[in-house]
């Protein structure tokens, strides 16, 4: 067979696994979004009909075969950053780290974490770590057996980063952690020395259908395509796309909470944003989604905080939310909303953190994930160790496992490796935001205006349309000049909340 | 192999087809509900790609081999009655349909289809019937050579017919058809004769919401379980299932026309019920639908028309729409309610007729589409046909063919012999109606009360939950004790619109 007959050939085939994979995340989204209540046992068998089609395709031999001919006989004759060549190389990624995982243990692993959650569930529901307990115990030592599915490698976690975070190895995660730590901590606690922030305003009430409408009207004016994609309801946000002609996120609302919907709505716009941006030609292969989850939350990050908590972005907007609250915003300035939006506080729930604390909950799960894996904390000792390390880095202990250990439905999954990217998304925020004036000059002036254009025209130029066509540090080193760095996001925090808290 | 393994393995095999199907399901829902709009030209990719991988299952080898171990020692020892016996055969009948039509006719016909679709759309919009000709010239070969794959045959449309109405026959449809035809047109002349009935009430100006919420309220109330089930929007109102347990339908409002929700929302419901009510060990497999196109369109029509077009049924409910809308209604009785909406007139619409009309604009595109498979009419003179016949049976002539002959979405993709089963369900409602009275005593006390817990779960008994083990005829001779008649239907109408019209 011919080179161009292999590589169509492939593509029809990738074509067919992502179409089965698609299929799958639109009943998941109808799932989570509009199913009745008792469809879900239905459900659960289609989506596993489905992914397990995928599975089987993708793994195939005649993939390996097909991979074969073309680096044998197309990437010698390609350019190495041509579109092929570099197909090529994720498919080939991607399809050793599918076949290396022998079939019984993804069978196992599939059975038990699915029972693992429903016990989690009800583990947290009665704030009882025993329960889940011997669930967590298997899914460590099966995690344990599918990093060794790769071995050799310089670290235990490294596999598992890897799943997440393409060739991000645990060694360079430890350094940046490290500096990260430090400074945050430290920075945590001149802020406790402080006077706090009020942000009472945010907790008066707000109408459920004018809190849908505004951010609606505030994602579309900064550039999220509505032709293109859509705005829902569910419990927990999140984002999915069918196609990047079709990319839609969820937003949750409280009634007593405003910040609610704007930081979870910039949030999720900017993962919708990052996949709107893609370049159709990648459509439906896998050089068509986001390089990594840490570069997807770079986008969501960068959006959500450097963009949608700054002060020039609210001098645009406040007048549209208090044209859209009058009653709860007449006498409120712009500067009391964007102090309010940016008050620090320790707290139990990461996914209730402000940006000076989140990274400190990130980096105390990495932590424990890699003592568990390395055999050096016994999940019996877990909570305490939890425990332990939010007083040290937080200065507040959980009352129950329900409010520590048990928060997060991630270990449950198996999902180790994980929580990682969260904070090395807020890391590359900071520095993909400082790579901008370079060319653009002061993104302050355009915020207060209004005008996010030239800010997303640079994202798109220079992170969204390659979609995952370089591998994550490549494309971070294409787009600021330098790998992944720890200092442009401690020396933000610095700046701002130096400014805030004085 | 052993016969219980053989069935597993067919089974487990079926399970996989279905939830493909499903998926698809859900895509096609979600394009009508949910999509933005710019998602469709990924969407027909990804619905292709799960129909095409569902068909390539359910045509292979394999499924012959199994169907022919089951055949041999499989039937000869189980009741024929049992469920695996049908299961058996009623996979076989789709199974020598799907592989008597070779795949590059499927594939030929799929290509044509779809661009007849769009240029149907156009030929629609200027009302251009020339436009579309050739597609439909092309379309009506390719349906003739359809029907010789299945000779021999004792009328070319039997093949067609029993796509959507198994083993039902061309000659039967005519015989039944011919005293419908003379019994409606003679109804509609009588009607005509008389004064007619005013209907202004229901086109005063309902508001959207109150509308919906009324529908979901009714529908609740006679049964439609929402913990199973939801009710959303869509420009033309549809019913679908992706399992017993999650089965939806949508509705079109108007704001000036109440009785769009009230017929519509009622139609779907029927449909709806028949689903939820089907018996759950079928889930998943071929027994687990609706037995025909024509038995599911009568539990729309007994629902909309037999219940929701009663006098009984609006003693109970009017209340409920005059309390819903009391700025419009509350100087109206629940009998000029009734009236008004029982009000005929013909038009020139097939979707917009009434009980007295809508058979005969059935009948009328049956004898043309028999006409042109025995070709006996040319494409090119079907427009004055349409219209000779419309001046025949409902003394209309459409301004032109957007009105007349372009109206209907079915022959553009290929759907000859759907058009039959609407009238057929008409006819099958009032039969099954009229065999409720022996066990249930006077239905009209019931809706009265509004009580239909007693008919629907007579309905379900004998109906709704056999799905599809029984052929169409063989489940109504069981529920009714005869096959198909006529009569009931025009008694049915005669003593209906006698009373109405006098």
């Amino acid at each position: 067979m011919n080179v161009q007959k292999t590589l169509d050939a492939l593509k029809a085939r990738l074509y067919e696994i992502h179409d089965l994979h698609v299929a799958a995340g639109v009943l998941q989204w109808d799932q989570e979004t509009d199913m009745p209540p008792k469809g879900a046992k239905a459900r659960a068998r289609q989506v596993a009909t489905l992914r397990r089609l995928a599975h089987e395709k993708f793994t195939s031999p005649e993939i390996g075969e097909m991979l074969q001919i073309l680096e044998d006989q197309g990437l010698p004759q390609w350019d190495p950053d041509s579109d092929e060549a570099r197909l090529v190389r994720v498919t080939r990624y991607d399809y050793d780290r599918a076949t290396k995982v022998p079939s019984d243990w993804v069978k196992a692993f599939a059975q038990l974490t699915s029972e693992a959650r429903v016990v989690w569930r009800e583990a947290r529901a009665r704030a009882d770590f025993a329960l889940f307990r011997p669930y967590l115990e298997r899914i460590v030592v099966m995690v344990r057996e599918y990093a060794h599915f790769f071995a050799p490698f310089d670290h235990i976690y490294d596999p598992l980063l890897d799943r997440f975070e393409r060739k991000m190895k645990t060694a360079q995660v430890q350094a940046l952690f490290e500096r990260v730590r430090e400074g945050q901590t430290r920075l945590l606690q001149h802020i406790l020395s402080r006077p706090q922030v009020d942000n009472a305003v945010l907790h008066r009430h707000y109408d459920r259908q004018k809190q849908r409408d505004l951010i609606e009207r505030m994602v579309a004016h900064i550039g999220f395509d509505l032709e293109r994609g859509r705005i829902d309801f569910s419990t927990h946000p999140f984002t999915t796309g069918f196609s990047i002609d079709d990319v839609r996120f969820t937003i949750r609302i409280k009634e007593n909470d405003l910040s609610e919907v704007l930081s979870g709505g910039l949030h999720e716009m900017g993962h919708a944003l990052y996949h709107q941006g893609i370049d159709p030609k990648y459509e439906g292969l896998p050089l068509g989604r986001g390089a990594s989850l840490g570069v997807h939350e770079s986008q969501s990050r960068l959006w959500e905080n450097l963009v949608g908590r700054s002060r020039a972005f609210w001098q645009f907007f406040f007048p549209w939310v208090q044209e859209t609250f009058p009653e709860n915003l007449r006498d409120v300035t712009p500067e009391a909303f964007y102090r309010a939006l940016n008050r620090v506080e320790p707290s139990f729930i990461r996914v209730e953190a402000d940006e000076v604390t989140y990274n400190l909950h990130i980096i105390l799960r990495f932590e424990l994930e890699i003592a568990l894996l390395t055999e050096d904390l016994k999940v019996a000792d877990l909570p305490e160790a939890w425990n332990a390390k939010m007083k040290a880095y937080l200065g507040v202990v959980p009352p129950d496992d329900a409010k520590g250990v048990l928060q997060d439905i991630h270990w449950s999954q198996g999902s180790f490796g994980y929580f990682p990217t969260y904070a090395l998304g807020n890391l590359l925020s900071a520095q993909i935001w400082n790579a901008m004036p370079q060319e653009l000059g002061d993104l302050n002036t355009f915020m207060s205006r209004g005008e996010f254009q030239p800010i997303l025209e640079w994202l798109r130029e220079r992170i969204y349309r390659h979609g995952n066509k370089f591998d994550p540090q490549e494309l971070i080193q294409r787009a600021t000049g330098q790998t992944i760095q720890a200092e442009p996001y401690l020396a933000y925090l610095e700046g701002k909340y130096g400014d805030i808290y004085g």
